[in-house]
């Protein structure tokens, strides 16, 4: 057969992201970058408003055209590949993303009546106007239908669907009245590549509708409408012009419109993957299966695992969200996460020191040559909260164990530490709850560049630290699903699996924990659960006394060993 | 009558300071510094022991020649003085700092045949070789004689006389067995100066005996034989050879001995005062009165106060040492202290930071900016250990409430605001004895040059801080005790009270406390407490669920409000 190629496109928080890949090999033959026009890098501020983050639709059609096209001139140079032998596309998006549409699937935003409106535009990931409303949500369901809370932790957040929508309404009833319907930016992509002009033509995705909009099909699909009354009866109205049913990427979202065909430069009629939040594609293109975990390191982590479809996964507390369909059709996908983990170590070398690479690696390296426990220090790493497994964003930092002695790089090693504890604490949740975790696949810098990192990560959670093979996991899995989408007779793959086992990889670099090291973080690890429980209410009545002591012990026994290097 | 003179000299660590202060109203008419000449600033050290300091007597010997003729050659310009005017000299040293000395009462250290032996030297004050052995003496007194532990906080330090007697025995038998007797050198110089040829007849200082060898007049003097045998029978029968009583500093020590009126160019025969501690003497020429506490603040603070001596003072736990008749003849001398206060803050703006004035005066400004709570941050001040009211070493640092947004500033100031809880520990602990503090007085650069210290300080304790009107109090202190030793019919004082009044004063600049600052600051102290119970043993099953929430609590309240500005 003929070589086939799919494009996936990534739509980031500042620009969007195209490649071409091989459905042979997952080879990347073309890629490109298209930064975001509107606002600061992309996002819409409000200077009275410091927790306002919106987006310009239009922003993503120009990038995704933009960098499409740009990915497809450079993969021309790539020996057997022509734009003719592209057999789908797919996307991957922020979220929860939401923005009000018209009757006609078209964003207000771009309707010149609320172009200047902000509450119109689309509610960007990270926009935390709504907190009231979530705090509200979470009372509401708590005293009224708990269920809906058991699979997302047990608090819904300000940075989800009905948060946001709910704002909107508040804030700008003008603009929820105009709304026809909401959509979320992960379903308005490919909506509009296949050119759906209703709001309820658009297929839906599990990802967005299960993890933010509290959808379930065994609870009937969205809240009950009499829930929604009661924190507005004009929510419960606007569920009627949502959506019924989501759906797993089993299946297209649609086919490519004649009119993006053009825009683009591909083949009309192509299958238009369904579309999914970055971190779930991102897990696609990391080969997550089950046992394996992929984190995806940031300036925080999302964590995602699958478990088999076949078999029932109860809630897991302080798990953000189960999710059947989610991440891959046929298995639970499942979201944990860590608030700050990037940005823990850059507020410690910037914030808190001279700042720059120079000082991120002098810091890095110095820190390489301590032994586990060797500082005495120990570190809760809730400087922005606990989002895994506490929930809890009224949590801060915490450092003890310091000396007069002590030095910048054992701070900076406690905080990589306490990063690492906080993954622990995630994978032992999910172990207690028979969600295998045997091994660890990272994407992001953090993972690619930082070996120290890597190395505490391995000797702290006792199983093997690998890194994707790809630098570019979400967009890499939007184009497996578009691989999925064509299916195996066009060239490309008739499930997920075997499309991952072609077009996924791994780095050669792997990180194998060190026994004498794990058995120290063990001890550790255990005082950073006293911290963790003590300070975060799930014991009352712990004994800290002998924390420092234990802390000292450990240093004086470690303090002259030097540590053995990474494998 | 004509004007009346003292000499006064401190011997600190790295230098001796003398003093020549006018009996009628303090006033320091010659100053002179003499650095020690031997090793690191006058500190022996061993490159394999860190541990280790010990120091030269020679040293002390000529900076004392040094330093009084060129204090007397400085005062000399000041009309009205003249070296006969000197009626009496006093000095003031560091301790615990015990010395071998032979029959004729020099140090061993000072025979050709001993000099290049460390035991041989004194055990400056700072040496920590000791640690085992003070170690066992807790632990044999804890079993055996617990009323020798209670009256210095139920822990004997390696810094004292017997941890490093019983050392020298240890570690070098020979230098044991070649001293006729052990003598501070709180004690020593004033002997020297009056030619005492004999150990026996040196008139041993109150300060030393009571706060370090564990002596109490009502308990027959020394610890009993018995008890010294169960550490080692050689203890025991040196014992006989050390002193059978210790007296406070109302009679003079001896009187000056010919060939030092000689060196020194004082008139021969005047009184030599007891010798003291710079600490004690140090809250003497601060003006110390019952209900005012002294702090000398450095690196670590010591804290003095004093109580009626015709009332009994019971043992006051965790409070280092309470004896009769140190610090001043007629009242219960109470020795408290931090392990970390300026330590701490250069911990912070030099390990921690890029060190130097100008990011002290920086992260202090900044700080000053800050209303208290605004941070959200609380620390607890262990860096160096706890002295009072815990008395454990074995104690780290601590610092929670930290976020994303957390500047080296409000670290800095949370430090500050550390320090302070721990001052306020110590001063609740001697109220709750009954012990009087009305008004803190403070001696030291920080008391002088740091406003925001003294201010938080004011706050925090809710009591005026006041600084004492000389920076060299402890020479001053000598100078006074010289002035007493004298006499009001020679020109100086009849008792140290009238001459604290006449030779002592305070700094215009005094720190007022806010009712509204200390009204925060009572709340912060109560989460301090909840750490510093939980984390230093003293309570167990404590709930600190709510801590990071009650500190985000205050932050929120606080931090939109600007500082009012210091009295």
């Amino acid at each position: 057969m003929a070589r086939a190629f799919t494009v996936g496109a990534d739509f980031g928080t500042n620009s969007v992201r195209a490649v071409v890949a091989d459905c042979a090999d997952g080879r990347i033959v073309g890629t490109a970058v298209a930064d975001y026009a509107s606002g600061d890098r992309g996002v819409l501020l409000d200077p009275r408003d410091p927790h306002l983050a919106r987006q310009n639709p239009a922003d993503w059609l120009d990038g995704l055209g933009a960098s499409v096209r740009e990915a497809l001139a450079a993969a021309e140079a790539e020996r057997g590949f022509a734009r003719e032998r592209v057999i789908g596309i797919g996307t991957d998006t922020t979220g929860s993303t939401p923005l009000p549409v018209d009757a006609a699937c078209r964003p207000l935003a771009l309707d010149p009546r609320w172009k200047g409106n902000l509450a119109a535009q689309a509610w960007l990931w990270k926009d935390h106007t709504a907190a009231a409303e979530a705090e509200a949500i979470t009372e509401t369901a708590s005293r009224h239908a708990p269920e809906l809370l058991a699979p997302i932790g047990g608090r819904y957040s300000s940075e989800w669907f009905w948060s946001k929508i709910w704002r909107c309404l508040k804030v700008a009833p003008d603009v929820f009245a105009a709304a026809a319907s909401w959509i979320e930016l992960a379903d308005y992509v490919p909506a509009t590549l296949a050119g759906v002009a209703s709001p309820s033509a658009v297929r839906r995705c599990m990802c967005a509708a299960g993890h933010k909009a509290m959808y379930a099909r065994r609870r009937g699909g969205l809240p009950a409408a009499a829930f929604l009354a009661r924190l507005d009866p004009r929510l419960a109205e606007l569920r009627g012009r949502l959506f019924d049913a989501a759906h797993p990427a089993d299946r297209p979202a649609g086919h490519l419109s004649a009119e993006w065909a053009d825009a683009l430069g591909l083949p009309g009629g192509i299958p238009v993957a369904m579309g999914g939040f970055d971190a779930h594609y991102g897990a696609v293109g990391a080969g997550i299966t089950v046992g394996t975990l992929v984190k995806i390191i940031g300036t925080s982590t999302c964590d995602i695992a699958i478990a088999p479809g076949s078999e029932p996964v109860g809630d897991i507390p302080g798990i953000c969200g189960i999710v059947d369909g989610s991440v891959m059709p046929g298995y639970h996908g499942i979201e944990a996460g860590q608030s700050a983990v990037g940005d823990l170590l850059a507020w410690w070398v910037e914030r808190q020191g001279t700042g720059g690479e120079a000082e991120h690696a002098r810091l890095s390296a110095e820190a390489a040559r301590l032994a586990p426990g060797a500082s005495g220090l120990l570190a809760l790493d809730w400087n922005n909260g606990n989002r895994t497994i506490l929930v809890d964003q009224r949590l801060t930092g915490l450092l003890v164990g310091q000396t007069l002695a002590t030095t910048r790089a054992e701070v900076y090693r406690a905080l990589v530490e306490a990063t690492a504890f906080g993954a622990r604490a995630i994978v032992e949740r999910l172990t207690e709850y028979r969600v295998a975790v045997e091994r660890v696949v990272c994407c992001g810098g953090i993972a690619e560049k930082n070996d120290l990192f890597m190395q505490i990560y391995a000797d702290v959670l006792g199983r093997p630290m690998l890194i994707a093979g790809s630098p570019q996991t979400p967009a890499l899995g939007a184009a497996i699903a578009a691989a999925v989408a064509a299916g195996g007779a066009a060239g490309g793959h008739d499930a997920f699996e075997p499309a991952q086992r072609a077009m996924t990889g791994l780095k050669e670099k792997r990180f194998m924990p060190d026994g004498d090291a794990h058995g120290v973080y063990d001890d550790l690890y255990g005082l950073y659960r006293q911290l963790h429980d003590a300070f975060g209410g799930v014991t009352r009545g712990a004994d800290l006394g002998p924390v420092m002591k234990r802390l000292l012990d450990l240093r004086e026994r470690q303090a002259r060993q030097t540590r053995g290097s990474a494998t």
